[in-house]
């Protein structure tokens, strides 16, 4: 298992964990440069934020400052009630791919939906069968183009409290379900973006993630639950202040040969989107040298 | 399927479900009649509601009523940090089993605990397979004390989001592979309760529940999941009101033969608590008619 104690070299910012501090947008520009300063090597930046500053500049941004992706946020959300929302998602996901592509990004992550509706609040039906059916269906033919361009898709399970409005694939056992379904070669077109927030209480986690093994680990995401969790989306917590074992599911994927990125990914409204920017950061080294 | 759409004959209330309304306690002698007065046959009646009411003069009330048990609520909290805290969880389940006997109930329910000290805030680890461990070494040892007493133990699976602080046992294949363990005979002195808050979401619910059989399964629960959900304890929805197909978790576990009561189990800060008791019964039977 890789030493992290000395350095923060594998130290990757998701940057929603510092999008908006003290209720001002700090703008990716802004993010990356304040990253670059503190020789974090890596970023996983957002679509909305990426749009804002410009997808161009940011890449360049990105090269000038010495910048990789440890994975780009988001494509997915399949789920359809009507022919008309699937053609909308198949065209902003073909988008998320050559954004993707633009800023040399190691994977697509997806976020592959709920029930439809139920973001907002209006589930248009109840059949989570169907849903996952749609999600399949949803990659299957967004893996064709991703091959075309050479772009990774990770699906990345999400915890069962979001199987109704944010994703409907709710295990890593699932997840590489849908990998062995539609990448059966494990070519490293298809994988998994694994987040120990979503995944920490499996029982399965050990063994499916030897399973995945290497071929299929192509995001680790970190941050830590909370107890108690407060929100069911934006209160989750640094490296160290909750009760995920985060070291031992390092060294679980490590030891099927994962040597990337430890991304970062924290939504907090009430404590670390309250903090200055800066001083996130300055945690998220710390916390990544003694606590991952 | 039964055909519950003309009357409330299966119905039963989880006595949270109206524990406490507009602040003010309801007494668990009053909820007794204000169920019986409907035509309830059945509730689940929690251990500190009882303590108050008095253990004999409740057992006495219900038989007066001629109200039966669904369940008793509830043993468990298996994980200790201590060998004191061990024996202390030791002897309140051998009461909690005496209660359960008392009161004619069918089946002690588990709710088997997580990490020690979580759900006060403060984990003493966070070695979540050696809790696991102490639950199976728990319920092993409580099952003697409840085969003698002929009063059997249905482990709840609880939402992976209660696996830091409630209940380290997540899935119903979980809780089956703790009861194929203890009782490989399926002699019914070890089930499960099934609350589909807990298990909607599960892409393994039907394969499992046909694995659980009607020998183990020995209560089934019913609310529903909100979108959005606000808190992660207290925000449960009346049936109908969220996204769970109830009925078709229904079909699943009468095709195995369960043909026992469907539970109302509503913990609901902000919304059910806030109504009057008797209207928040009469709504349950509406929707039990309606919605499961």
């Amino acid at each position: 298992m890789r030493d992290f104690s000395c350095d923060h070299h594998w130290l990757s910012i998701n940057t929603a964990t510092v999008r908006q501090q003290r209720g001002v947008d700090w703008p990716l520009p802004q993010i990356l440069e304040a990253c670059a300063r503190r020789g974090i090597r890596a970023v996983a930046p957002w679509r909305d934020q990426v749009a804002a500053a410009g997808l161009q500049a940011t890449s360049r941004r990105l090269r000038d400052l010495g910048l990789v992706l440890s994975g780009y946020c988001r494509g997915g959300m399949f789920p359809y009630k009507h022919a008309a929302g699937q053609a909308a998602a198949r065209g902003d996901n073909q988008r998320a791919l050559d954004e993707a592509c633009e800023l040399g990004a190691p994977c697509l992550v997806l976020v592959v939906g709920g029930l439809p509706g139920a973001l907002a609040g209006q589930a248009a039906h109840k059949d989570l069968a169907r849903a996952r059916q749609q999600v399949v269906e949803g990659i299957a033919e967004l893996l064709q183009a991703a091959r075309e361009r050479r772009m990774p898709l990770a699906i990345e399970p999400l915890h069962p409290m979001y199987a109704a409005d944010r994703a409907c694939i709710n295990t890593l056992a699932q997840a590489l379900d849908v990998c062995d379904a539609l990448d059966p070669g494990r070519t490293g077109a298809l994988g998994v973006a694994l987040d120990v927030y979503h995944v920490w209480w499996d029982p399965l986690l050990q063994q499916q993630i030897a399973r995945a093994g290497a071929a299929r680990l192509l995001a680790f995401h970190v941050c830590d639950w909370l107890t108690p969790t407060t929100d069911l989306l934006n209160d989750r917590g640094m490296m160290g202040d909750g009760v995920i074992d985060i070291p031992r599911i390092r060294g679980w994927i490590e030891a099927q040969g994962y040597a990337g990125f430890s991304e970062v990914e924290i939504f907090s409204t009430g404590h670390w989107w309250q903090r200055e920017g800066g001083e996130v950061l300055d945690t998220c080294i710390q916390r990544h040298r003694s606590c991952v």
